[in-house]
């Protein structure tokens, strides 16, 4: 069921279940859920032919290097019901220590089962988005712990910043998804902010959402709400996977619990899995691009592999998230020329495990600036020519993900538009190759007022949302704006504009009496 | 003698003539020029396979279609004796017009004499540059009317800019040539403007450099100054090409006099022409950026077949400059989507040919902010994967090319620093791998202290000019400086850096007088 090819569920009949049949009188609902967005972002294809870093060779090299760590190091599994289960896959503990060994074998083995391409399916089925192959997938920032915007500058995470954010992810076709929290709403108390937090994605977006991998119960909530929202049993809910989590290994080579019980959850009920290390070259990988890549796969392999012990055939992608320090700081930056080596080639290693593949749209900058742009646009280079499948802090990180931008939101969002617009194929039929156009002009002529632009002119050429294009003397008589003053007027003028997608009002009070009862119970245990 | 390749002459052979012997006792000075630059950014290879737009069967249609409009419509050749070499040739002309028509096979049999790859040689050896294949040439911005930094402004270029400008091209080895001037110094009278910029040109860089075709004086009087620049005879200057000009076409399909007598200077010396129609969709070019393309086509395969006509085997580059206007105002807007995919499909048409391929950094900013950064690194993306040999205004272009910005350089400079480390390869031995470093450190541990890292951290990664990674908090105590501050601050310090490079007091000497005769002689005449 997981390798089907997008849009499946397009049609609507995946929503067309005796549960929300009952639910919605006459279908009204769902025709108005149906009907909405036709934008021309929704589905990307991605047919450059990808780049190449690694030769053949070198592939192989990675390749086998990163198994024999797994082999003869192993990785540190802090869990001891993921140990058992790895165990009883054929992998090699170590008594009284939390080390295990994984055969070559074992992992090419297990990772055999992986689907090559999967949907992820949201609420309003024309968000569903297609895992894999030559789909392109952008999702919002995650998981910054501070939020800024030019007027009320850098400040911590808080709901009000959070539902915001979520908003502007709904306002925009090409921001496919959102991450996870765009910000961390810490005004929230922890027991209980996967429950308002989740609820949000609902209730305010109509795309696929994330969950935390931060102990069971926060999975399981994010799993009951993601069907909830879906308005579906938990028997579809399986067959078609709906929520994704982010699993970030503890490089190097160690899997903590939260994220081992992550797999567990997610993959046993068939949702989607995404596995990252982030291997910082010279801090927690080697100092080489080559040796974090290594590092890198063999975490990732391990992650994956597992979740195949936990449910063969489970939707799972290959994270990659390895880039430089600075080695006068110790810092960790981004959209660098490594950062952009180790995104082309771990394309070549996903795709030479047939698994989908994982990137970020990264910058280290701590302002809308010109490094803000140059960072994000080479990773954008690199993830796109590199064939990177889905795409998390698409749009919205800076500061190397601790600030939620608004402003470098719309900055984003504009160039995954040009990202988009430039993968869009070239129009070479023969009115557009305009031979007679030519002979109308002539010589000397020009194209202004011609028939052939005449009826081409407005939807001729992809028009930015930011770029300032006034000469010289007009830009100075508006104020000399920058790019960043553009995107703080958008971003505002967005938030005006949001509508709330359709929700079935059965579906919301089931989801609030869900949170009503999980919130009565205390929410879920905080160790922090 | 043109297809040799890359570095035929940096052994120092090409400058020891009898002539140079005679000026350089003892070979000091030559000794000087040659142990000069050992960069890593000298000669740039682009091994990545090369990104296409167009299927073989449009390529083929654009193809077709541009040799059917130089058949049937034609272009006006605006010089009489151009007209009689293109007839000598087998042109069809109509008697009392400017109206060439070129037969299909004409065209074709013309452009095959083309060198796929010559050199352009320095008065350095060391800064020779080869041209074609897969070769990446960087030249500086040309021919901006205006000149900006943040403590002056914007201003009308003159004399002082020019120089300063010239002196940070010769700074930085990734500007691997000037360009034209890179402002146009309107203090110097243009009747002798052009012996001052070009003399300034040998005096101030040791780079290939480039002169306008303006009228047949200039020409000549450029030829001699990079003749003497290099202490050759003509007859080795004919044998190595020594200088540029590059020709644009006055679209839609016609060559004006002063570039067409610019051909038959340069290309009758076997000098480099660079042939780039400036073919904006929507206004000078049909709206689709195929239509666009096929009119580029066309243009630049009339001047390169002209080169042909002109002398057998001059070196020739095909030039693309096809963008989009903004449909709002008919301004030019460049480092689109619509730019990218022109840029790409301009390389296809140009290895189709095996011609060398001229592209552009480009970017309509009127300010260093975010849009400067990210149609710059659009158009970077675009010229790298579409395989550019040779990239004009590479380095401090803005404003859509009116103004040269000292700050903008330096961006410019570091991200092609930024391409030309992503184009270095990825070293992947047995140490890079890192395999003995992995099980050194083991699960938990981190790379910082380890000898792996210590032995290599200092040349790791590419250390860039700009880009500040510096957390939050300390960039906010140094004042929160933007990419527009740091590079105020860099253009200024690698400006009281410079210094002269060497170069022989008896060619300077014979430069000097060289450039009071032809001053005395009242320059070139002018007619603006």
């Amino acid at each position: 069921m997981n390798d089907d090819q997008f849009p499946d569920a397009a049609t609507g009949d995946a929503t067309s279940t005796p549960l929300e049949r009952r639910r919605r009188p006459g279908g009204r609902s769902a025709e108005r859920v149906r009907k909405s967005p036709g934008g021309k972002y929704l589905n990307l294809v991605n047919t450059l032919a990808k780049s190449t870093v690694l030769s053949d060779d070198a592939l192989e090299s990675v390749h086998e290097a990163s198994l024999t760590i797994l082999e003869e190091i192993g990785m540190d599994v802090i869990l001891p019901e993921a140990r058992e289960r790895m165990k009883a896959a054929g992998a090699d503990l170590t008594p009284g220590t939390d080390r295990v060994r994984f055969d070559r074998g074992l992992i090419m083995d297990m990772i055999a089962s992986v689907p090559p391409a999967f949907t992820m399916h949201a609420r309003n089925p024309a968000r569903n988005v297609a895992i894999g192959g030559n789909n392109l997938v952008f999702a919002q920032i995650a998981s910054a712990p501070f939020v800024a915007d030019r007027d009320g500058g850098r400040r911590t995470g808080n709901q009000e910043d959070y539902r915001k954010l979520v908003k502007l992810a709904q306002s925009y076709d090409i921001v496919h998804t959102t991450g996870g929290y765009p910000v961390e709403p810490v005004d929230i108390h922890a027991s209980v902010r996967h429950l308002d937090c989740l609820s949000d994605m609902v209730k305010l977006t109509d795309k696929v959402f994330h969950v935390y991998s931060l102990g069971k119960q926060r999975n399981t909530d994010g799993i009951e709400i993601a069907r909830i929202g879906r308005g579906i049993t938990m028997e579809q809910m399986e067959r078609e996977p709906s929520l994704f989590t982010i699993i970030n290994t503890s490089s190097p080579l160690r899997l903590d619990g939260p994220m081992l019980q992550g797999i567990i959850e997610m993959s046993s009920r068939n949702q989607v899995v995404v596995v990252t290390p982030f291997t910082l070259a010279g801090a927690m990988a080697p100092v080489t691009i080559a040796g974090a890549l290594v590092q890198q796969n063999a975490e990732a392999l391990c992650g994956i592999a597992f979740t195949q012990m936990v449910r063969r055939g489970a939707p799972v992608m290959y994270g990659g998230f390895t880039s430089n320090v600075d080695m006068k700081t110790g810092a960790p930056a981004f959209g660098t020329p490594e950062y952009m080596k180790a995104v082309v080639a771990g394309g070549q290693l996903a795709r030479r495990y047939n698994i989908p593949y994982r990137t970020s749209n990264t910058n280290a900058a701590n302002t809308l600036d010109a490094q803000a742009a140059y960072e994000s646009a080479m990773s954008l280079w690199a993830l796109t020519q590199g064939g990177g499948n889905f795409v998390m802090h698409a749009a919205g990180w800076t500061e190397g993900g601790l600030t939620a931008s608004f402003e470098k939101f719309i900055l984003d969002v504009d160039m995954l538009q040009m990202v988009a617009e430039y993968l869009t194929p070239l129009d070479v039929s023969e009115d557009a190759l305009g031979l007679d156009a030519v002979r109308d002009v002539g010589p000397g002529g020009h194209y202004f007022g011609t028939l052939h632009t005449l009826q081409r002119y407005e939807t001729a050429f992809y028009s930015p949302i930011l770029s300032d294009w006034r000469n010289f003397e007009t830009w100075t008589e508006a104020g000399r704006p920058t790019t960043s003053d553009h995107a703080n007027r958008i971003f505002k003028q967005k938030l005006n504009e949001y509508e709330r997608p359709p929700l079935d009002p059965a579906i919301e009070e089931e989801l609030d009496a869900f949170v009503a009862k999980r919130k009565a119970e205390g929410g879920v245990p905080t160790d922090f």
